[in-house]
């Protein structure tokens, strides 16, 4: 069983992922039949020769009730590696589905952070549930730490760390180490924790300086004294600033009142950015309420798509409304309506890429939520040589087609004039968005289309108004 | 001095990040007075007494000539902490503007990874210059590094890491960790790597197993066997799943012939991910050729986003063009003009929903690009049930709007269908997008929406002309 935790305390060549072993296109047919057969030991053999990467898509792929049989044929140890093969979402669909006790099980395997993120994605009757058939202390544990919000100090940190007292010597942690190896196995620290009798941080003690020393000398000489440390609340922008700074591996977490709670690593904390990345591009692209899989029900993912789309459709009505009070004009000059869609539609791919800038920029510190006249004027200034290069490509396009210069001056400033207003109103858009608390990956493009939608319709059709006798051939 | 790396071997109270400090909205305008003053002393100490996250802003708002006064006054350690404190697009320009003896003084104080980062963002002009002027064995190195892949086992390995031979005894290890305590403080590694006489890894050595130790065994009896390792040339995508599999903090990365030649640390690895998430999210907003910030020239800024902006004019006057061939249908219903942006936006909308958990798929594992008929199911089935729904709103409207039921079942019957193709569409995209080789985050969206502007015109504009005579009051 490679993928097991345990594995970790003793490495080994890397089983070159199952590459001898001959792929089927669809390993579930054959996890499927294993299922039935039930035996355990094949079960684990099955999953040591799947590719690593192939274990989520093929537990995916197995039906509900398949999935369940085989979470409770193997044994905890080996169903809470499959776990943390898979991602949240799955895992918790696998564990919700399974008896409290048989879950309980699994989560007594898993790392404190694991079964916080976990505990997190399950409803609240499922977590109590399966916390009340936990062990007593992990519970305790686990219960705190899903108390946390999920990106900050406390939401991100594990519990799983080296701690001593002040008054310990270096040959008490030594016996410490020894008598524990095991289960420190899975530590993956190279500092120890000093605290004082009350529990508030003291120092932090390197493994490599006990190499270094006699066994009699108490590790309060030996600690660094006054560490760095985070609070339970400092948020994911706070932590990865602080790993930016200093090259830690990993950061104690202390309560108010500086007692020791937790330890944050550098990797967790990478982890969550990588994760908020994930969750704001799914954003950007209408998958709203938590990720989608396919292998979720229908109207899970048909309801969830379609309140994002509903918005939608009531935003861009408001917006094409704007089209229906030109009629007149339209019905004068039909070719028109070949450019407002066009002229839209560009308007809302320009503003896109400042919003995007805008979003950036907050993000790395290099700009700040009320520094909107900055940001207009750095924007105006690409929008204009943009927009004339635009509006000149559109202008003559309509010109050649329409053998009507009028028609190209029309449609090229109307073009030219949207670009401007689409980049600064993109490029304001997310620090509006952020003054009022909203979210800017969720809201700033549909938003932005609306009004780009409306100037750009409003601006062809009542230039088009105004010039109407040299545009009506 | 806080950032700068060697704070790091002696943690102390994080200080409170300058918060007992009057704090101005723009430091940089004190900034350029001390830039003008030219005491590294002061300019330490502002930057000391900056917020964490403050420093890169500050920066990027002077002018480029006090940049380069700024970094030429600091000590190179000094200005190497900053440089660490800003983005690799930040630092690369900072760095370029600098004379190669000045950036290779701070290239000297950069970790191996760091350096190989920015060697990789400067011209090569640039870089070649820079690593001429550097220590010829820090260049080697930085130069070894840079050839590598960016997000390969070698592109992201660092070199600085414990490395002994077999024949070398606890002792032997011990004397070298206390001779050079300085050098190695900023090494972040638990494990020591134990390699042959030729360089091939032979094993890996926990320091927490030296303290348990007597000084005269051999190294190699203690050691872990067949360690786990990676090649150069593995994937991000591999080592990401390697260390999904596996809690270690680092692995040691091998040439083929098995010679030790780095470590890749899980942070590493987590921070690549994070981003690889980032430039998606950027490209599927149209920011291309690499980060945009509003501090650079507005040249460079407006020619990038233009390039982007003038594919889609294209795409877009080829969609629009169906329009045309249906200007008599539109002359007699010109209320269809109304409802055109409408169904060809919403389709955009559906299909790029569908785009995004292609791609959340694939890059999870749970999806391979040639399952296109399961794919084209799943969307279906969404596509129907939300079609419907679709299509039943804008019918409703069109239908009141007009007083006219034949109009609300020609653009609600077009809204349904349209949405059917582009969920399907948009599933699609990314699988055979990823099968010839391009890349989803770039061209999915551009083409999706082409294809359902395309489909939602035709639909709307065909149905009416097979139903012009109900139409027409």
């Amino acid at each position: 069983m490679n993928f097991a935790p345990e594995s970790d305390s003793s490495p080994q060549l890397d089983p070159q992922d199952g590459a001898d072993r001959p792929l089927s296109d669809r390993p579930w047919d054959e996890l499927r039949d294993l299922v039935s057969g039930g035996d355990p030991d094949n079960l684990e053999s099955f999953f040591d020769s799947l590719p690593s990467g192939e274990i989520a898509r093929a537990i995916s792929r197995l039906d509900e009730e398949d999935q369940t049989t085989l979470m409770q044929s193997l044994s905890p140890e080996v169903a809470a590696g499959l776990i943390e093969e898979v991602s949240d979402i799955q895992a918790a669909d696998l564990i919700e589905r399974l008896p409290a006790d048989d879950a309980a099980a699994i989560f007594n395997e898993l790392e404190s952070d694991q079964q916080a993120d976990l505990l997190v994605e399950l409803s609240q009757d499922n977590a109590e549930a399966i916390l009340a058939a936990m062990d007593p202390e992990e519970a305790s544990q686990a219960r705190q730490l899903a108390g946390y919000e999920p990106e900050t100090g406390g939401g991100l940190m594990i519990t799983e760390y080296l701690r001593y007292t002040t008054e310990q010597s270096v040959q008490d942690v030594l016996d410490d180490l020894r008598a524990n190896a095991e289960e420190y196995a899975d530590y993956d620290v190279q500092y120890a924790y000093v605290v004082s009798d009350s529990g508030t941080l003291q120092g932090v003690l390197r493994l490599r300086d006990l190499l270094l020393s006699r066994g009699k000398r108490p590790i309060a000489e030996l600690m660094i004294r006054q560490p760095h440390a985070v609070r339970v609340e400092d948020s994911l922008d706070h932590l990865a600033q602080f790993f930016d700074r200093h090259h830690f591996f990993g950061v104690p977490v202390v309560e108010s009142d500086n007692r020791l709670v937790g330890v944050i690593r550098k990797s967790d904390v990478e982890e969550a950015l990588a994760g908020r990345a994930d969750v704001y591009s799914m954003e950007l692209q209408g998958i709203i309420g938590g990720e989608e899989l396919r292998t979720m029900p229908v109207w899970t993912r048909s309801s969830r798509r379609l309140a994002w789309l509903a918005a939608n459709v009531v935003l861009n009505l408001v917006a094409v409304s704007v089209i229906a009070v030109y009629e007149d004009t339209l019905a004068a000059v039909i070719s028109l309506a070949v450019f407002l869609p066009l002229i839209s539609d560009m308007g809302g791919n320009a503003g896109v890429q400042a919003i995007a800038v805008s979003i950036r920029e907050l993000s790395l510190g290099l700009l700040k939520p009320h520094e909107l006249l900055w940001v207009a004027m750095k924007e105006a200034s690409v929008g204009v040589i943009n927009g004339i290069a635009l509006g000149l490509l559109v202008g003559i396009a309509g010109w050649l087609w329409q053998q009507n210069a009028w028609l190209g001056l029309v449609v090229g400033g109307a073009m030219a004039i949207n670009t401007v207003i689409a980049v600064i109103a993109g490029g304001l858009m997310p620090l509006v968005l952020k003054r009022f608390g909203a979210d800017p990956a969720l809201a700033a493009g549909p938003l932005l289309t609306t009004v780009t939608d409306m100037s750009g319709f409003f601006l062809v059709l009542s230039f088009a108004t105004a010039m109407l006798s040299w545009l009506v051939p």
